[in-house]
């Protein structure tokens, strides 16, 4: 998977870059069913909204076979590595629940903000690149994005303690707004398998789900090797500190293990 | 404006049809002007969400000239005369606007649950009809709709005074997974002009918009003059007592407004 010449201008302009279908329905499947094995376990790194529903499932490629496996894909890994030009490794990997009727929002923010902020990353030397693990429509909580963003650096931002479950630098409405105006606000919805790359300047936001469909999206947050975090504030499970390059494996590398699911049922 | 027999079988079995670009853009801008000066307005009509951000002007087709004539305009009196068989009169008119950032959500209901609780309407005989004003997109607040829940009559519900500005009879949440499992959940949208034509049995709901860009939607729910509302609980300009049969005016009823406007800007 090698970006175009287009598409690398596409993500220069936009920030972001969205490939519909990346992943077959099978591939979804499989990785779907095993989102609700890691939302079922008792672990420190699944985290619960104020209803108790799951809302993050952190660092789940270090206790799941099949997340692992997804951590070193190379649909995932070679396009980064080419924007990012060099070897990376992972800084964060989620496992992102948006809970039918429950799911809460996310607010404006820049990922790279939080993490300059809270973990010394030097530089916005990182990647966001997102698999739909569901249908992500208009009516679940689609990603909101201000294309172009990405361009202005780190902006300022606050720090949210109190609308989410979730602590986040969070931008004020009148930056979102004078950058809305510029870039517009597009969320890009798909069906699951679906793959979406965002800049780690991008700003961006989440609504609720009011919907009676859950949906789930994997993040994986990939960071140059020589760009790895200084300071270790956080949980290493939420900000890691194994700066090892990832090695990307097969393209087919999921292959044996949606085989042995269909085995099964 | 004529619906094809095609157009009658979807809305029978979905409960809505949506008309992308129904009206101009200079039409729909006319409109959304219109908008701004009715919600500047210090009226009883005009409700405001907890932040003061206007919510709904109610009877703007009593105070404003515009929305007047769309009150009559051929392109949403006639096709909802065609499916419910005779004159109409206007039983509730609202200029609803999602404000951004501020939005709230309207939990899922049937418009037709609230109006036989509390209007005593005898009979579902009535339909929605809205005119997007702005852009409605999956990023600020749009209508789901779950598809085919029309058919199901009157649904139980609670009343639900508490989760938002505006009363609302709201529907279980095990009631609306179970029709969204046979029905699905979708999101009509589409650019400022659309039209979309939908069953007051319909359940709907909308979500918050936290987009930094603001939605207006115009709502008129028609009733047949014959199934006029018995009970007069609520006030006039809510629920009108006024049971005169809407004379369609001409499809070009809005121009000479349209070119006034244009005329002095």
């Amino acid at each position: 998977m090698r970006l175009t010449d287009g598409e690398l201008k596409t993500f220069d302009a936009e920030g972001y870059l969205f490939f519909p279908g990346a992943f077959s329905p099978e591939e979804a499947a499989y990785l779907r069913h095993e989102a609700e094995i890691v939302y079922a376990m008792d672990r420190k790194e699944v985290w619960r909204e104020s209803s108790g529903a799951a809302r993050t499932a952190f660092a789940a490629h270090l206790y799941n076979e099949g997340f692992k496996r997804l951590g070193a894909h190379p649909r995932l890994i070679e396009p980064v590595e080419q924007v990012i030009g060099g070897p990376l490794y992972m800084h964060q990997y989620k496992v992102n629940a948006k809970a039918a009727f429950d799911g809460e929002v996310w607010q404006w923010h820049q990922d790279y903000g939080t993490w300059k902020r809270d973990d010394d990353m030097p530089e916005p030397r990182a990647m966001n690149i997102a698999v739909f693990l569901d249908d992500v429509t208009a009516a679940n909580g689609p990603l909101l994005f201000i294309p172009g963003s990405h361009k202005l650096g780190v902006i300022d931002a606050g720090h949210d303690l109190e609308t989410t479950s979730y602590p986040l630098w969070t931008l004020d409405r009148d930056t979102v707004t004078e950058l809305a105006e510029r870039g517009g606000c597009v969320a890009p919805t798909g069906l699951a398998g679906s793959l979406l790359m965002f800049s780690s300047l991008l700003v961006h936001a989440s609504p609720p789900n009011i919907s009676p469909f859950g949906r789930v999206i994997v993040y994986l947050s990939l960071c140059h090797v020589d760009n790895h975090i200084r300071a270790f504030n956080r949980e290493e499970w939420i900000a890691h500190r194994d700066f090892t390059p990832i090695v990307p494996l097969s393209g087919d590398c999921l292959d044996e293990l949606v085989a042995a699911r269909m085995a099964m049922a």
